[in-house]
């Protein structure tokens, strides 16, 4: 049996074959080496600690007790495709949860919701509904990471970058998002002869971890109905608010929205709210026949696990254990995860953060800990703190326009996070 | 909040966002149909009893209590992304699977075996891999209806049929495969301006059942070999084996294959072996360096969930179990509902079918069923068929270049099938 290597690599594959491989970025290359050397205290206590991956490690006993309650499964989740079973009920619960926790003000029905295995699958889906090859979404800076793989590996939309500052804006808060902002964004983009299709807005958002006002979303909203774009609200961590008095405002809430049925998209998923980034259950809220018809038309290659979507639809609709139980442990753990990590920010001279309410890490300001103003000096301390043992995400991984500033993320075992603490002092201290 | 809806459909959607709605197959209009009322003895006695889709609906209570047995989850299939953990654990299950049920004479490591949400998936994503827009696939007639969609809905790859005949060939079978038959459907192919890129093998068959001899499948092999295309060989069927001594014979078990690695691939998935369409685990068993990075690239958008990951990378090594337990009890019961089905088919004087010993399905002859051999024809007794309460799936679905011929599955609760044949004997008698 003859399995010899082709000498030239790749030959063999297709054009867009070999466009697949794109080179790993610098998140991507630290999630590799956070994953070949995990950090265990006992069975690997030099390894890196994680503090990079936007996960959420403080829920699973909570999760484990209910889904061993909830139990797994019936016959139509496992022995027949589900893309009209399982994946049905998990729209119509999504729907019914979004009613409530994102106070729709028009009433989100099972078929206005598309679910697919991950927000991630459904963001690059949604790309290429809306957006032939080369034309382009909107995106403030910095950015949710995985934006980038999702419009760029297989949909091939080009990002078009809305640079906030961290000057303080108008509002007294850095990376402030402004309309004057997304209109130089927009026309930049139109001068590299680029055409804009949309406009994706995070919130609360990732990495910067606020939330946008009403007053802001309907200034975003009537910037895209002004020039014919579609808004797409990314509102994966809707729930996952721990600052006390603090509340998502979902663009689904907003009775003044200008935009018609075509234009309007809001994306939802479990993976932060639920602590459940591997179950993979994302959806998109739309009331656009053609856009809902085009992503289900999708589905077959979308679908994700019966057993997950049996297990997530009886929880998305179990509103006494979401309120009781959940959600309260949830938001206790993380306020209190968050204020162990400012204090230890607090300690640090040299660095300084945005405070935040909500998701699962901070975002960082270590310029003055540069030699230099330069995503090269930006590397260099991603570097030396990946050799003391912790990641930390580099902010050009988020297209930050500045260089210095890194994502910490809190939301796992505290011990960790004192051990990486500890770590990240020593870094800071050479 | 205006909601408006664009009087010009679609309008707002990319190019490509339009060109993935096609319009529905006869096989998927049934599906359809099925779905909004499908039989139930009880609940809903008059509706449409589901011949047609290819899932083993008589399993369940076996896997439920092997399930309920293994446990759900841990932490790591949870709340962390899974493509470097889960789903890594499902290739090393799987690949240990394939080397003792496929009896693979060269080692497949985990690395080896690139595991997505479903092999729809994984053929999906390997026909981009291995071909650009518009470039063909060579696959016989009669087909897996899904490789239609699976090719043409994101990918536009071509289907470049190779039509079998239902006259016995040499070997004293129907819809015999041969070399010639290859090269005639590449010449064909060719003369059409088509770049054929590879061979799609299936065998087990579906919708034929047959399988093919070592003999014939290097035939194959050396016809690709001979022509630099790639073969694929589709064996999600393997284990689904109820002859009396009748065995499978997978691609990898063979010794001579004469391709080098970028050019030999196998499918496998657990949807039909362990009764569990909808539970979403295909992968591609490859030692194409090329090949299986460029499909890891696209992992993010095809993860399957960790639920998933965690139960069957469970079952896959459970030997014991699947000797014991699972393998004698489905072959058990496929065979009896088989030989029940053929009792009844030898009773119908107008309607023969093909001998099997392998899947969930028989490949029905409604030939002189027909008023005129015509696809209108056929098309008019699948009508007749759904009126009266009964779906399979007509040939033309499958491409069989001959109008008549049905697939029968008969993986379902015997008194559905009973049910099933007293309405298709009202069919044929009127």
């Amino acid at each position: 049996m003859e399995h010899q290597q082709a000498g030239n690599e790749g030959a063999t594959l297709s054009q867009r074959g070999r466009s697949f491989i794109k080179p790993k970025n610098v998140i991507e290359q630290a999630f590799d080496e956070c994953s070949k050397n995990g950090y265990d205290p006992k069975k690997n206590p030099t390894g890196i600690i994680n503090l990079g991956v936007s996960a959420n490690g403080v829920m699973f006993d909570v999760l484990k007790d209910k889904i061993t309650e909830t139990g797994f499964f019936d016959s139509c989740t496992i022995d027949h495709f589900n893309y009209f079973g399982g994946m049905d009920d998990t729209s119509h619960a999504m729907a019914a949860f979004l009613m409530k926790y994102a106070g729709s003000v028009k009433p989100i029905k099972r078929e206005n919701v598309v679910v697919m295995n991950g927000l991630t699958t459904i963001v690059h889906c949604l790309a290429q509904v809306i957006c032939d090859e080369g034309e382009g979404i909107l995106i403030p800076t910095p950015l949710y990471a995985g934006f980038i793989s999702d419009l760029n590996v297989q949909a091939n939309v080009s990002i078009c970058p809305v640079h906030l500052s961290s000057e303080k804006g108008t509002d007294g808060t850095a990376f402030q998002l402004t309309v004057a902002l997304l209109e130089k964004g927009l026309s930049e983009a139109q001068e590299k002869g680029v055409k804009v299709r949309g406009l994706f807005i995070t919130t609360p958002h990732n990495p910067l971890g606020c939330i946008y006002t009403k007053k802001e979303l309907l200034s975003f909203m009537e910037f895209c109905k002004r020039h014919g774009l579609h808004f797409v609200s990314d509102e994966i961590y809707l729930t996952t608010i721990f600052g006390a008095g603090k509340q998502a405002v979902s663009a689904l809430s907003i009775e003044e929205n200008p935009l018609d049925d075509d234009h309007f998209h809001v994306l939802y998923g479990i993976s932060k709210d639920f602590a459940a980034n591997g179950v993979r259950i994302g959806g998109l809220v739309s009331w656009s026949d053609s856009v809902v018809k085009s992503m289900n038309s999708l589905l077959t290659f979308n679908q994700t696990s019966g057993l997950a979507c049996y297990v997530f639809s009886k929880l998305l609709l179990d509103e006494k254990w979401l309120e009781e139980v959940f959600f309260p442990t949830n938001r206790r753990r993380l306020l209190e995860l968050y204020e162990y990590t400012a204090q230890f920010l607090d300690t640090i001279e040299s660095v300084s953060y945005i405070p935040t309410a909500t998701g699962l890490y901070v975002w960082c300001d270590f310029r003055k800990v540069l030699d230099e103003p330069t995503f090269e000096a930006e590397s260099e301390l991603n570097r030396r703190m990946m050799k003391a043992g912790v990641a930390l995400n580099p902010g050009g991984g988020f297209w930050c326009k500045e260089p210095g500033w890194f994502r910490l993320v809190f939301a796992t075992h505290k011990e960790y996070l004192k051990e990486a603490f500890d770590r990240l002092r020593g870094v800071l201290s050479t």
